[in-house]
């Protein structure tokens, strides 16, 4: 074996123990850019239909977002324009607030940039990769810049951008910078064009598009698919209300979810001139007396100036935090989408003949805000025979890939369903016409992967869902037993209506009774009969 | 719900249009080291217990790669000391080449830095993130800062650092630098304080290090774990082999696996001075024929200058690619264990009654080489009525998270194992008194995450591994199929023999035998025997 390599081996290897200086010439930087374009399936991009779903997707994420955060009702385009068997191109438009110009190259055209990793606060975005990342595989693919086109409102002129990553230096490069007319007053339009494959079925745009809408009644969305059979059709999802979802605050850290390599930083970085004032400020849920009992714990003066505190003294402080009584996080930095438009929306979705809704009050897990919402739709045109149906979000944005890791699902087929009248075989999702939406929404989702496709297992996550699932489980229930027994009633009803003319026409020769007399135990009978259905 | 988020919200909410300048003000890049910092379950930091196994795995698997480069046999201590109930400190120890002054501080403080990325070459190493990322956790968990001492050389003072990495700028901070004496004469020693946990099972260091040195029989491994209930003592991992694993060749990327905006990105960056030589020079397996018979498709002349070919020439010449017959990449770039090698590894590790051993030939997957190696021991000390033990392998390196994940569980779950002779429930493992180790070898390991946990699933790699499962199941049953074969015959055998006697006086009283012709009798027909016994 040995031999044979050696034989074809270009160069000869050298066994000098000098290596450590011809070691040291191969080392050198790896752009993040690079790093993710060659572990593109981190990121979704795993395979042609995926690529088109989450390029569809990250642009629609930031559509959102951006409407959300100027406070406007949004009003999203998505066009997919099939070019050849295997290319596409993705646009997206929406009525957003726009892009400053400088800002442009820097979100499309490079990872890790954006607004959304530093601060704790619910948005569908984390991390600064997704939209530049699609760009990046449509350059990859089909070496095509990506389009953009923004206007921040009327009285400015639109700009027309076409640019490329340079992931050698993770930087954008701008091919076209020019201002155009545009009919929007305002908003962003993203075009990327990349090898990608359309796809029916649970993970398709189609599925995508439909599951947004649910999950954010708010945002009317017009889906233009790629020509199929028939001449590309628009498709409009409705916004079932002008309300926006309220915007939601920035909050501190808590404490108990800092560690000491944090805390380190935070004394190293803070604007506060004492340790008393930079616990209160820079962190939620700290008071003054808090700050006060926390110091004296830690045996480190109150007064002490963050920037000179050692690691040691860190550490003392880091463990009294621990050992001290602190209020949990404030929990209204969550924004559900609530029980009543979950219940529009469901109703707007399926033709069911029961639903319910149930927004969890927000808890806490590893220092960060979360809350979960269950929506159940029974019966109606939703197949029975088949294991329900399950939609999974995460701050309003569905998850379609990786059911199985996910914290949702495994809550779901934990729970006991035999109990809420539905089939259940074990360790499996319960079988029934009924399509469950389960919603959560933090200020950071923890997700298994960047792909973010499932969530993690964190037991508070999943003791929560469990909660929001038993409570509508116990509600279809309800309504489950209740048509039991109404159509038990009906079958003994109409059976005894049956006979009460033979049971009268019995009575008459016993008591050899008039016509009219039976006509009369008829009618009293019947009486009864629906008197006692009454009750 | 609304009017309660918003009163306890500290700021009012802007709904003017004008927030476009707002939002630009918030954007900020994300260091790469915030980045992981905040996802750090990515790399394999998601609890305690699994993060002090990743920080073992990365210090050993650099280690390994830094001697097998400078063609050193390695010599490998792991000191694992625990400091407090959750605290503990990690040391890595090898006689390696060293590293040059200049370099230690990005390898050990900065993420995405090293020299395995830009290459195609096997080591265990991908990515330049693994053990700085370790150093990063621990100056997380511990503010203390990673610790390296190194020496290139005898005639050479060792260095002496302590650094730590500014997470917000991925650069390192050097906290101490200086020259001091060390006992060894090469090598490098590093050492990281962290929160960890330690425990035993599958996912344990001790079945990490058990793991990692059966697959690398030429490493000598001595293993001090954390007192826990006697006196520390070191496991000594003795070395099966002094041959030294064949060094790998480094390979130009094959013309079949470069993406269009990858191929644009090399006639950009090419030293070549014309199309003909750059796909000659640049990539695997073109020789001038096929490069000119690639032009000739795509209709682009061989002497056009690399750097001046657009987008829609450089499209044609990665349609002429895929359109060209190109030899399938050298496969002389991966170096196997051997099968010798891990029969004499397997012998060491599990006293069983049956050894088989497969190294199959490489083969390609997206224009990456790779090969899998399958070994099996059979009976013995293994226990019959347990599902049997798999221990994966990439590179060399033991996967011991996510085996439901991974291409490797998938394949031997897949095989067909009752017509090798063991118990195999359905879409499970098998059940048997049986280890199965299987490695894959390749220049690029696909794995589904950062963490390196498991294998993807590339149709061509779960072939490769059915088909070396296969082989080794084939031997395996013949000697089960024997061995039953012995035992019936055995038993057969024991039953004639007892019979002999009496059928010899049975026929002494029929034939009027002498007591002599009886016992010659009794010798013929067990001479018969013993002969029948032989064919």
């Amino acid at each position: 074996m040995a031999r044979r390599a050696a034989a074809t081996k270009p160069r000869a290897r050298s066994r000098a123990p000098a290596t450590a200086r011809e070691l040291a010439t191969k080392q050198r930087d790896i752009s993040v850019s690079e790093f993710f374009a060659k572990n593109r399936h981190l990121l979704g991009f795993d395979n042609p239909s995926k690529a088109l779903l989450t390029t569809v997707k990250e642009g629609v994420d930031n559509s959102l977002d951006a409407c959300e955060e100027a406070g406007v009702l949004p009003d999203i385009r998505v066009e997919i324009t099939q070019l050849s068997e295997t290319r596409f191109r993705v646009a997206i438009e929406d009525n957003g607030p726009g892009i400053v110009r400088a800002q442009v190259p820097k979100i499309f055209g490079s990872l890790l940039y954006g607004s959304k990793f530093h601060r704790l606060r619910q948005s569908r975005g984390q991390q600064g990769i997704g939209i530049s990342a699609a760009g990046m595989y449509g350059l990859l693919t089909t070496g095509k810049p990506v389009k953009i086109i923004t206007r921040t409102g009327k009285r400015k002129k639109a700009h027309h951008f076409e640019l490329v990553i340079d992931t050698k230096k993770n930087e954008p490069k701008v091919k076209r910078d020019d201002e155009i007319d545009w009919d929007r007053d305002r908003g962003t339009r993203v075009e990327i064009e990349l090898e990608g494959a359309y796809r029916g079925g649970q993970h398709s745009v189609d599925a995508y598009i439909r599951q947004i809408s649910l999950a954010n009644p708010h945002a009317q969305i017009t889906y233009v698919p790629p020509k199929v059979e028939e001449h590309g059709a628009e498709h409009v999802f409705p916004r079932v209300t002008k309300e926006i979802p309220e915007e939601t605050a920035e909050i501190k850290p808590h404490p108990y979810g800092v560690e000491l390599g944090v805390l380190m930083q935070m004394f190293r970085d803070t604007k506060s001139r004492n340790l008393r004032s930079c616990l209160t400020s820079d962190f939620s849920r700290v008071s003054s007396r808090t700050a006060g009992q926390i110091c004296e714990r830690a045996g480190v003066a109150p007064n002490r100036r963050p920037s000179e505190i050692g690691r040691e003294e860190a550490e003392k402080i880091h463990k009294a935090i621990q050992d001290t009584k602190i209020m949990a996080p404030p929990t209204d930095c969550i924004a559900p989408i609530g029980e009543d438009l979950i219940l529009r929306a469901l109703k707007a979705e399926v033709n069911a003949e029961f639903y319910a809704a149930v927004t969890r009050r927000a808890t806490v897990y590893r220092g960060n805000p979360f809350l979960v919402e269950v929506g159940l739709a029974y019966g109606g045109a939703l197949a029975a025979d088949d294991t329900i149906i399950v939609y999974r979000y995460a701050n309003r944005v569905p998850l379609q890939y990786q059911p199985g890791a996910c914290a949702i699902t495994k809550a779901a087929s934990a729970t006991d369903w035999k109990s809420y009248q539905l089939q259940h075989p074990r360790g499996a999702l319960p079988v029934g016409p009924a399509l469950l939406m389960v919603h959560i929404a933090s200020v950071w989702v923890p997700f298994t992967s960047e792909s973010k496709d499932a969530i993690a297992h964190y037991p508070e996550i999943i003791k929560e869902i469990r909660l929001g699932l038993q409570e509508c489980g116990r509600r279809v229930a309800t309504f489950i037993r209740k048509r039991k027994r109404e159509a038990d009633e009906a079958r003994k009803r109409a059976y005894i209506e049956k006979y009460i003319p033979q049971v009268a026409v019995g009575l008459q020769q016993i008591l050899d009774l008039s016509e009219k007399q039976r006509d009369k135990v008829v009618d009293n009978l019947t009486d009864v009969l629906e008197r006692s259905r009454k009750m």
